[in-house]
């Protein structure tokens, strides 16, 4: 496995919080992130690529090409009481491994910039219409769990966090870095082509939270426009998918000719 | 793939036996190793995380997060006659290469400690109801297996023994480390889900006949309680998963745009 | 993972562009770089080999064996105004690793040889039947895509490339090198056993633009008959194929016995 | 991925012959090294142990427990005329990179020792019965072809080989070692579970044709009741396997506990 990186600044920061969001269930994470990247005009200091990404590269509007990658931002308070690190990208691993890896170059990065509480965000999948989502809480410390309960957030004492922004949070525990997870509840719908639909109201919620945790004010109008392009975009691509559904798709190479000698 | 350890302790043994049990079929060589672990209030000394670990974390009661992780414990005998190394986890690597990798971690400490026998446990799956399960044996030479014999350790002539607990016993020998498996009847019942159900029955026959091979006295009480406990556990998870079955689950990323351009 | 190389030469060329046509769907790309290479007289100077090709060996007309590999070809142009580097082969790399390795194995010979300008080739999957293939077009800047709209290459707004052709493509950006994607479309049909059906037509739409834009004069007769080629010893594959498609395929090892202990 | 070695002896060897027969469809290739090893008394020189062998060990007759591995085996002929070095091993592995990886390896030694002919075993799978095998040859050079067909050795024209065998006969060419690869015809029958039988009239038929191109002597009366005892083993291990089969089997580790939160 290898990573190539773009840097683009080294930013100098104050004791920065890290808020971590790649893509899940529901975009919750993916949302929030680059809700927050928008809102405070943070900018991007970082691109990370890994050959655990999926072999494709994307088709932007105007007609030029995208590679799937991670980024980092960074934002700096006024005061600098609270500057921030917001980790998100296009795209998760494919591979465990590769799953393992990220999560520990992001917090490569943490350390760098002595990070003092990271934040990683995520879906918690209910299977069932969510209302008013509640949003749920893990952390790296008993202390921690006790202070976020004093923000709206529900404790759990059960279940797994998977995929990189799990491993992200825990591992930061290894690293002895103060962390804590936040998951915000969605139906976790997937269409027939196990597509997961983006949920604005699910991201809206654990921004919520978090800009309490944080002490940022985050305007909520643009959000919900924002969820409705992702919610059309997401559609658009289905709509692609359903036109081509009868061809079998390999995503690559082409299946090798049948072997008969051995 | 790539490791990482947190080391406790140097603890000083001598020649210890080292003792091997991770999770498989029936939890049997985990229910077994936690056991003695906390009969014998065994101290840990070091945890390995590798990156062939599923990529989740778990919630704890608490509400704080838990790595996937594997663990080495000592415990000392007075006497320095029967000094041990128990080394157990909450999980196997995913893949192949993982589990060699792994396997040879355990087998880098067991030279290092100069352990003078290596005992893996592991599970014997019956198939079918077990009213009393018998423990069988194989062992790196003659001589062991012609050991084990007297200790009501039944022998077997053909077979395989399949992940990381086999492959630890194994490639002892190529290191020249004396090594037992011992093998316990399970009937291996995995319910819909493939989930394997832990077999306390088949544990305490395991302990049973180790605590003759290493002349240590082991209270059997606390295991059963135990393996209750654990069971309820599990039925949990299981009852957990029934209620989200209806939800196509992917483990983390979400599934890339179906790609419509070659 | 690992690469082996064989280098027949170290060509000076001035400037030169890129060609990157690997097998894919409908044969698009390989066709069209195997028919530059041939009525260019271009000549190979390097093979490349990598352990993530499938793991087979081809048996040739004379009897003799041939490995899978990638080759990179040269042309010079008599004046030196476009020297031309082809880069095709008989396989892609089977994991999504290889294939990102594989893309930056192309681009550290295109920095190597100051490439000006990298076309990847690929096919546009329609799913239903094509009368004339309209060749579509994306690149790495605006400003290129402007460029290309003039020799009737059609723009495309969103999608996505997939395999080592795109990754070439994609990555090339990271490099600051400048590249242009042509997709010519092809109905995509694949047979029951999930083969793809080389497209000549495909391929001598997309030759006829790459032409203008190389200002490059290919004559387009051979193609036809190269094609129908390429098409019979598809056929001929597939006929063995059924012939033993009652026979059960494992690729290579024989399964392990099923273990019975664990 | 990891090799570990066992180097017993250092043989001098002049010139030596190298025979290569992994296990494959209908054990041909291995039975034919097996039967060579044994009736020539040849003498184990190094084991090999791979990272990409499956994670299993298996349990021998006497109790005791035996890795995969694969085996440098060699004999000296009185004269110095014809010495031979055997690879063969119970296992292949599962991985396409390990068998690029094991082949090198191979070769690694197949250079060492400067080999001045290879030849690797096969099946070649008809797919239906078969009554006097035929056996077919593929070679690295066109004279080579022509050399081997003075030797009852059928031509082919198409098709290709898979595994570790046909990439180390592949990767030979690479390495400029002259390589020959023996296919005997085999029917390729598997039973239910997907497991080849033992084809010892194929071996036989193959070993003829190796023993003439070699001009050794092979007295053919044991191979018969070898494969006998193979087939016996082989059906030992289905009939184990049929009792178990109405269990669901993991190979190792057990499933994680399905996630709720992502």
């Amino acid at each position: 496995m290898s990573m190539q990186y773009k840097i683009y600044k080294e930013p100098e920061l104050k004791d920065p919080y890290m808020i971590v969001g790649l893509p899940g269930i529901g975009y919750v994470a993916k949302l929030s992130a680059d809700y927050l990247v928008k809102e405070l005009r943070a900018e991007l200091f970082e691109e990370m690529y890994s050959s655990s990404f999926p072999p494709y590269v994307i088709i932007k509007k105007d007609g030029t090409v995208e590679l799937l990658k991670n980024e980092f931002y960074y934002w700096k308070d006024g005061e600098s009481k609270k500057d921030l690190i917001i980790f998100t990208g296009n795209v998760q691993p494919v591979s465990p491994e590769g799953q393992y890896e990220v999560a520990n170059e992001v917090l490569d990065r943490a350390e760098k910039f002595k990070v003092k509480k990271l934040f990683a965000m995520g879906a918690y999948v209910t299977g069932r219409p969510v209302e008013k989502p509640k949003v749920y809480g893990v952390a790296t410390a008993p202390e921690l769990v006790e202070e976020i309960k004093r923000y709206e957030v529900s404790s759990m004492d059960s279940g797994s966090i998977s995929g990189t922004n799990g491993l992200v949070f825990g591992l930061a525990k290894l690293r002895g870095i103060q962390s804590v997870c936040l998951l915000s509840e969605t139906p976790g719908y997937m269409d027939a082509s196990g597509h997961t639909l983006a949920d604005a109201k699910s991201a809206q919620a654990l921004l919520k939270v978090l800009g309490k945790l944080l002490d940022l004010k985050i305007e909520m109008e643009p959000l919900e426009k924002e969820a409705r392009l992702t919610e059309k975009f997401v559609q658009e691509i289905e709509e692609l998918e359903r036109q081509t559904e009868e061809m079998r798709r390999t995503t690559a190479p082409p299946p090798p000719p049948k072997d008969i000698y051995f």
